[in-house]
C-alpha cells in the first residue's frame, strides 16, 4: 500500500483505489542481469520499479545488444504492450538487484484511461519514449564514435550534469560501439575538459563543445 | 461539423461537443510538397487529414531525407507536441494535394484526456508510432538493400497485401537508399514472383520468402 501510494503515476488516485490496487499488486525481486520482461511476452501487467535500476534493450540483426532506455525507481514500464495488447516490444533486464511491483492489466487498464491525470501521464511517457527512440535512431546513423557518444551525452545532459551516468559498457551497447571505443572518446572528452567525473554523476563543463563534437564539427581535430 | 464527426477519433464524443469543436476548427488546403508541420514549431493544434496523403519526415546528419510514417485520410497527427508541450519532432509534408482540419490545443487537449475512449485511442496511436520507430531503427541497422526493402515491406504487409504501396522514391527515403537500389530490389522480388503489382496495391505472394530475405537468409542468391 505505502509502496504504491509513493509512486508518482498513482498519486492522483483516491486512497481507496490505491488500497484496492495494492491488495492485488505483486512484488518481485530480481537479481543483477535477470530478465524482468521478455520480448514477445504478452503484456499482463503495468510494472513499477521500487528500487534498483533496469534497462530496456533489444538485439540487432547480427545479435548484438542495443540498450534502449533506463528505468529509475518510481518509473513505470511495460506500458506499450499494456496499451495496445500486442507482445512486449523489447527486453527489460535488471542492471542491479531490483524490486518491481506489478498490477494486473484488467485492474489497472480501466483506471489509466478513466482518470485524466493518469491518461495524461501515460501519454506523456509514451511521447517521451517516442522522442527518445527517434533521437536514438538519429544517433545510430551518425558516422563516427565521437559523434555517437557525444550525441548520446547531449541527449542525457540536464543543466550541465548527467546524474548516475551509465558505465562505458552500458553506453557502448546503447550506440552500437565497443566498450573500448567509448573509453577512447571519454579520454578525449576528459583531456579537453569537456566532461568531468563527479562521484556517480558526469559534469558537462562545456555543453556547446559537446554539441559541436556531436554535430561532427571538430571530429578531425578530436580523432 | 460533418467533417469532424466523420473522424474516427472524435466519434466517441457527444454531438454537442463535436459541434463546439467544429466552430473553432480550421480547414487548410496544402499543395503537393508543401510543408504542413515544421520541425521545431510549437504544437498549437491537433490536426486531422480530411483528404490527400501526408508523410512525416526528418533529415539525417548529412542532410538526406528520411521518411518516417504516412498519414492517411481520417488519421490525426501532431499529437506528440500537443501531448508533451515540446516542439514538433519532425516535418509533415503533403505528398499530394491535401486538406487538413486543425483544432486548437486549449480546446482539444482537455477533451483528449477527459474522455476514456479518446485517451485510449491516443495512447494506442502513440504506442503504434513507438513500435513503428523502433522497427524503423532496427531496419536502418540492416546490412543490405535487399534486407532493408524486404523488412520494410514485411512491416507494411497486411494479409498478403500492401494497400496504396508507396513509390520507389518514397520507399527509398524511408530506408536510406537510392531510388535505383529500391528498383533493383523490386526487380528481384517481381522476378521471383514474391510480390506483384495490383493497381495501387502490392500483392505479397510468398510472405515467408519476403521475411526470409529480410532476415538475410537468401541474400547471397538474391544479389
Amino acid at each position: 500500500m505505502s509502496a504504491l501510494s509513493a509512486l508518482p503515476l498513482l498519486s492522483h488516485l483516491p486512497q481507496v483505489t490505491v488500497a484496492h490496487l495494492a491488495q492485488h499488486a505483486q512484488v518481485t525481486a530480481y537479481a543483477k542481469r535477470e530478465v524482468v520482461l521478455h520480448k514477445g511476452a504478452a503484456g499482463q501487467c503495468l510494472n513499477f520499479l521500487l528500487d534498483g535500476r533496469l534497462q530496456g534493450l533489444d538485439f540487432t540483426a547480427d545479435a548484438r545488444e542495443v540498450g534502449l532506455y533506463f528505468v529509475q525507481p518510481g518509473d513505470f514500464f511495460g506500458e506499450v504492450a499494456l496499451v495496445d495488447n500486442q507482445p512486449q516490444p523489447e527486453y527489460v533486464t535488471a542492471l542491479m538487484r531490483s524490486q518491481v511491483i506489478s498490477i494486473g492489466k484488467e485492474l489497472i487498464r480501466p483506471v489509466l484511461f478513466a482518470v485524466p491525470q493518469l491518461a495524461e501521464a501515460l501519454c506523456l511517457r509514451l511521447s517521451q519514449r517516442l522522442r527518445g527512440v527517434s533521437e536514438h535512431r538519429r544517433i545510430l546513423g551518425l558516422a563516427t564514435p565521437v559523434q555517437r557518444v557525444c550525441a548520446l551525452l547531449v541527449q542525457m545532459e540536464k543543466q550541465g550534469r548527467i546524474p548516475q551516468v551509465p558505465t562505458h559498457q552500458e553506453l557502448a551497447i546503447m550506440v552500437n560501439l565497443t566498450r573500448e571505443s567509448v573509453s577512447r572518446v571519454f579520454q578525449l572528452l576528459q583531456g579537453r575538459s569537456i566532461v568531468e567525473r563527479d562521484g556517480n554523476d558526469l559534469l558537462v563543463l562545456t555543453p556547446a563543445q559537446l554539441t559541436a563534437w556531436a554535430e561532427g564539427a571538430e571530429v578531425a581535430v578530436a580523432t
